[in-house]
């Protein structure tokens, strides 16, 4: 059951911020779907964002610039949480681990297990529910992209779900989470020791055994303050040369990692899916 | 002494936010300047937003979707703070006045008299500030605009400074501020009961007695919940009309007051502006 938090019209189109109850997570969900104009007429692709570290679904909606490209294109645009929240859920000191930091994996542990189950929620029962509750949105025409932990959940669930999209982008990616303290902390909490697990959820590795999905762009900005430690880009490149993975990576001089840099090629990567979801 | 709180590259240009100790307000002052790419090679003009009530320098740097147009049509964007503010400035009950809600004007009356001196510092302080440590604004191609308290703001400061802009506009703003309740709530507090004193604030007033601007955009939601009782187009409509002064309103269907509503025109508005600055 949907419930509407707040809608204005934005662009021609209608800017939603929605909730419901998350079977996935045990915990009520808030997430943000854009319809631009065309989906009056019928339907229109879908464009999902996940977001990174500390976001919420307003980042992005607020920051974004997203929706002159979506309603020149006729994209939706979807944007959901990052993480559980709300009493009971289980958090730990930092920002980057618990609230605001599901790395979009179903927790294994103990006490993550019982409600960081991100994975489940954006692969199935987001996409279920919004498909039932909205029948314009073409669920046969999707991309997907994301920022930083949010642009490791495009590429890792892309990879795992070949066929479903037609065009994966990112803004400065985690691409191989397994190798790089974020990841290292985040998987240990929600997955184990098994590494075998991460590799499940991380993208330079799933390349490496043999994943691959469609044309991938990625933009990372070369004042980005994570760029060597956490965001590696080199990884994926060597990887998608390796495994004959469509990849163009574009090293954007000066940009930092902030909204600044998504909202500069945002549109660019908009346009990129829609000529991929014609 | 400009500080720089902080810097970013976006949409090719500088994203940049600045403080300083103000002698108007007699306190440190922040506002965000966006320089377009084109300020690398020569002179641009120059545009000022003026914001609305509750907000700061932050609210349109973050979702104003003004970066993308300035850097294609090469316009510097300047965005002041809406009050002075910090320990020892006086404030009040209510967002509608005191902090987040100087009305741009000088007030008279005390406490509010020795800090909210939000006129003199957006016609005086803060242009010549910025003039001289950005010589690459182009001072006599000057455009202003701002949204709701901001949109008075902009309507109010290019009347009384005929030659200064080439262009003003507005979004959804406060028209007639001495006749609607924002406004007679905030000039009894800052101005007192002297009613002449308020009509030199009043962009309505100020038609009616003979004042005369460039050509006026001004947009404005029909879904804006204000739009009858404190926005009252039709006075604007009316005044301009008697007085000759070239304007356009759109009543633009359907939208609301917030920066999903500002966003949408936004790149309009500056397109608009750029002929007229040429």
């Amino acid at each position: 059951m949907l419930e509407v938090v707040s809608e204005a019209r934005s662009h021609g189109g209608r800017q939603l911020v929605l909730r419901h109850g998350s079977r996935a997570t045990g915990t009520p969900m808030t997430f943000s779907l854009f319809l631009p104009p065309q989906a009056e007429q019928g339907r229109v692709p879908l464009v999902t964002y996940l977001s990174g570290l500390t976001c919420t679904h307003a980042n992005v909606t607020d920051k974004g610039e997203y929706r002159a490209a979506c309603a020149a294109h006729g994209l939706a645009f979807l944007a959901p949480d990052t993480s559980p929240r709300g009493e009971g859920v289980h958090d730990e000191e930092g920002w980057d681990i618990g609230l605001g930091a599901g790395f979009y994996v179903d927790a294994t542990q103990a006490p993550w297990s019982a409600n960081y189950r991100m994975w489940t929620y954006v692969t199935e029962e987001l996409p279920a529910l919004i498909a039932a509750d909205f029948p314009i949105l073409d669920m046969g025409r999707q991309a997907i992209t994301g920022h930083s932990m949010g642009g490791h959940g495009a590429l890792t669930v892309a990879l795992r779900h070949p066929g479903r999209f037609r065009a994966v982008s990112a803004f400065a990616p985690i691409v191989a989470p397994s190798e790089v303290p974020w990841g290292e902390k985040a998987f240990s909490r929600y997955l184990g020791d098994d590494r075998a697990s991460w590799a499940r959820h991380d993208a330079v590795a799933l390349l490496k055994s043999g994943a691959r999905t469609a044309d991938i762009l990625i933009d990372i900005g070369t004042g980005d303050p994570f760029f060597a430690e956490q965001l590696t880009p080199e990884r994926i490149e060597r990887a998608a040369a390796a495994a004959g993975q469509p990849l163009s990576l574009r090293r954007q001089e000066g940009y930092d990692h902030s909204y600044f840099f998504i909202s500069t090629f945002m549109a660019e990567h908009l346009a990129w899916m829609t000529e991929r979801l014609r």
